[in-house]
């Protein structure tokens, strides 16, 4: 029943061997991987613009084309240097394999930290977008834009749950979409400008008397302009996600996608000056191009306005791609709970999914879907593993050298003083408004990921056996001759135990009683001596302070003390078991109580022999 | 450490032979029993005012005292009847066990499931009252008012879980004192009006045209004024809380109880109309009462404002003294789980106590700390109870007679009239200001009482045994012959599994692999057969599905398929035991996840190995 659920809703489980056709072809990975990029790019020249007119009025337009400039160069130099990446790394992984093989351990988990916050805030910033979009389109159901963003989260999750291949082509086609209509946008704008068919947008004047410098001001439009490179690491942390060969797929997916960014960014910003868009709270700049172009009421419009609402939502599909993935490599080295590691039934990394699914939900809640308080947050993380990845790249090339060497580290060299400069920028611009909140998340994270990895270095080193030799040498050949065995009364879930105990052969059965009374303990042990048991003994003691677990396992601790050094003990005691978790409550635990406390005993075997209650 | 901390907050342990020391003797079981009908006689007058004064205005005086006679009439036949079930039912519990025992279960569970909503209530509304008077005492608090009320019964809850011995001489001292108090406001207030030294209140003049009816205002004033009767059952619901002679001392108690509730009610009844007080929202009548006689500024009128405040929270405490002891009655006839049948480290039924504090609490926060909301709830509850056990009562000497038994039978006849036509009137008159939430609680109630009893009635029939020879004929004496252990890798916790199977000496050892690799298992079986462990095999099976957990459960259910009727299966398995709790989530839960899946086997013996990770 809970199987053909599952199929319904998952679509049938799928065998190990056909992991290969679940991975993405060039086709699909690009509106996948891209997704995130080309969200960022619908609202990058925006921020820029944000930021320059309240100072510098009519002049913005002057600097504005510059700045854009300088962020497709930075994308350019990226693009250079992720493709180095994956040749190097064709893991996948990114910024944290190449951080943690070069950089060391601690630098490995500042940049994957800085992926995993990164991501889970992709997936709750597009969530908001989109929610807010559907709110603004429907003000009645903007008492509930928490709902909506929740549960625009969970379509994205059950479609990530269906497995890498369906998602991609349930939410591949409209991000092809998108940027069809973006190019028909570029290309319908700059032949109206030059057929001289248009009137320009009425301008509203806006000049302050600021006295901020120049350069500040800049600065701080490229700093904000940057969120337009958030997404381009995407494809270098995925190379096991394509189909082989998966570094050259990777590859041709990353020119693509750097490719439709920097037309559409490069674009749109020529669009801005020529039409000289000025964007303001309430219109968005796509939203007055599309207008200027178009004319506010056709269709073409409100084609524009849907699909950006799309992509902004969809941006959270690269994450969901993106982030299991790393999370499972990241596991596989002990930073992370090992449950991470394993695909589901449809073969992608369900648990990943369901932790990316939960953690977005909780900051949706936390920040009431507000995407202005959640931004902030965002880019001095991306361009952390940005830097860590440049930077050990770098290394790679110094230590491992190889064939045009020079020339590789000369780019990822150039890279690093590049994203180093931009990552001071924005946390000098950003460090208030809420990158510090990233930045302790970020060490929080990497001490708990240090934490895991001690524990389960410590538990593994305890568990595993160096060789055969030393598990033989562990055996041990003994037959047991005692068992003890509590016993409150005569049931049947008694009797089974005690069948449990014959059946094992132990040469000696203590029967050991704990009781309020003299009388109770002598009325058992009369009881139990007609059983007739062979070598069995009957023990009791008599407390008077109700404390029945603490005398039990007094006793136990007396015995296990008594013993010799390999030797061990056996403890045999029922567990009554109910069909209903809710009817626990109704049983006495106390038996469930003393079996949890004596599993810290180290040599005391503790067998529990379960009765099912009808 | 943990023990030590809570010898001081609960003082030490006690021994079972020290219980007699820790019931009440009748100068402490006053203030205990009393406070919760004192405290509802301190407002009992104002709520029959209330009703009266809008509607007849200064005609009010008239009706007033006959109301109040008829209630200490009726205070007057509840004695005598609860005086009746103290001598016939010592083991206390009043209406319930009055009700269980002359009219069967489903009226011993209504009257049993009305005196817990009662109690329950009655703390909540204690506590909120005590929060309001706080509040209005010290307004900058006012925004904290739910976390005062859940303050003063934690307060409450501490007393109790120290001893019934303890709290009494902790909460009966100020209990004694209002009663001082209020006798003093009797005499002086008589002594002054008697001697003309009074010149009146300003009397507020309220007049409405209302055309109800007189006797329905006067039914009405009736129902409000019977809180005064609320807390009359707790004696008898709590004989076992005596010293012996119990059935003696409590009737001592209800004695002196009724008088100091007779002597408050009629002392402030008739000051009240002698004085014209006119109770509003603002002060109560016991706080103008106080003006007039030791006037507005005394040390006596804020000392009467002190000790009001502090009677209502102490009210809390008869329900601490007879709640948890009705409850474990319950659990004792499996009504209720069986926990709240075991007595503390202090002898008390510590279980009950923190439910009390848990379901009282809930209350406080979901109506927000304001005891109007929770008031008309409570006396039907009270009344429906006070029915049940005069109509048992009723019944029980019917069936048994005994010595005088038909005066005895009339004076209860006469109970079940007058509380069945009061229970009637409350009814009708509180059914739309939350009666009927009452009423569903306890429907609610009974059906899970009878659905507990059912369960415990079920396993413990599937559990117990009639006789040793049913005992020794379920003895069975085969040494089982083949244990299956479960096995993914070679480790120390394999090993321990292993060592522990081998001392059980079982004939036959099969070690069970599901693998997703062919090559893994028979690298495993490798392994495991180097080890050369005697009358071993090993079998294995491939999934391409990952799931681990269901092929090997459905391999050990061919197995349990195989087995002739009375043999059992035997499975052993290992299970990683960590130190902390949050530890858990770090590990893989398989092995769990299929023990608990096992256990409802009922032909297979699953044995669990822990093995404790450093």
């Amino acid at each position: 029943m809970k199987e053909k659920i599952l199929n319904i809703l998952l679509g049938e489980r799928l065998r190990d061997s056909e992991l290969a056709g679940e991975k993405f072809n060039v086709l699909w990975g690009i509106p996948v991987f891209a997704s995130d990029a080309i969200s960022s790019v619908s609202y990058a020249g925006e921020e820029i613009l944000l930021v320059l007119i309240p100072v510098l009025g009519y002049a913005s337009y002057h600097s504005f084309l510059p700045i854009v400039a300088a962020i497709i160069g930075l994308l350019a130099i990226l693009v250079f240097c992720y493709r180095q990446t994956i040749d190097a790394y064709p893991q996948g992984g990114g910024a944290y394999i190449v951080a943690n093989a070069n950089l060391g351990e601690t630098y490995g988990l500042i940049a994957g930290g800085a992926l995993i916050i990164g991501y889970v805030l992709t997936v709750a910033v597009s969530a908001c977008a989109g929610a807010a979009a559907v709110t603004s389109a429907f003000p009645e159901l903007s008492s509930m834009k928490v709902g909506i963003a929740l549960l625009l989260i969970a379509l994205l999750t059950w479609g990530n749950l269906r497995g890498l291949r369906e998602s991609a082509v349930m939410f591949g086609v409209p991000t092809y979409l998108f940027i069809l209509v973006m190019i028909a946008l570029i290309i319908t704008g700059l032949i109206r400008f030059m057929t001289g068919n248009y009137t320009p947008a009425q301008i509203q004047l806006v000049t302050t008397d600021s006295t901020e410098m120049l350069l500040f001001v800049i600065l701080r439009a490229f700093a904000s302009g940057c969120t337009a490179l958030t997404g381009v690491e995407a494809v270098a942390n995925g190379v096991p996600n394509f189909k082989a060969p998966e570094t050259v797929n990777a590859k041709k997916v990353l020119y693509a996608m750097a490719g439709f960014v920097c037309l559409i960014f490069l674009g749109v910003s020529v669009l801005i000056c020529l039409y000289q868009i000025t964007p303001n709270e309430h219109v968005t700049a796509v939203s007055q191009l599309a207008a200027a172009v178009f004319g506010g009421g056709s269709i073409m419009f409100y084609i524009v306005q849907i699909m950006t609402v799309v992509i902004l939502t969809l941006a959270a599909n690269t994450a969901f791609a993106g982030l299991p993935l790393i999370m499972a490599l990241m596991a596989k080295d002990n930073y992370l709970p090992k449950r991470l590691v394993y695909r589901g039934a449809r073969l992608n990394y369900s648990n990943g999914i369901l932790f990316l699914f939960g953690a977005a939900s909780v900051l949706v809640i936390a920040f009431r879907a507000s995407q202005h308080l959640l931004l902030p947050l965002y880019a001095s993380g991306v361009f952390i593993s940005f830097l860590l990845s440049q930077l050990g790249m770098l290394k790679h090339w110094m230590l491992h050298k190889g064939e045009g060497w020079k020339l590789k580290a000369l780019v990822n060299g150039f890279g690093t003083v590049i994203t180093a400069c931009t990552l001071v920028i924005i946390l000098i611009m950003k460090f208030t408004q809420g990158a510090w909140v990233t930045l302790l998340c970020i060490i929080l994270l990497v001490y708990l990921m240090l934490r895991i990895r001690q524990n389960y270095d410590r538990v593994q080193a305890d568990l595993s056996l160096s060789s055969i030799e030393e598990a033989r040498s562990l055996l041990r050949s003994s037959t047991s001759s005692k068992v003890i065995i509590p016993v409150q009364s005569l049931s049947r879930s008694f009797i089974k135990t005690l069948n449990c105990a014959t059946s094992c052969g132990f040469s000696e059965i203590e029967f050991y009683h704990v009781s309020s009374s003299e009388e109770r303990a002598l009325q058992l042990k009369k009881e139990i001596e007609a059983l007739q048991i062979p070598a069995s003994t009957f023990r009791y003691d008599v407390t008077p302070y109700r404390n029945t677990e603490d005398v039990l396992l007094r006793h136990i601790e007396a015995a296990q003390d008594a013993l010799a050094p390999h030797e061990h003990l056996t403890v045999m005691i029922g567990r009554l078991v109910v069909k209903h978790r809710s009817h626990r409550i109704l049983h006495n635990r106390t038996n469930e109580n003393i079996i949890a406390r004596m599993e810290k005993y180290r040599n005391v075997y503790v067998f529990t022999v379960p009765y099912l209650a009808k």
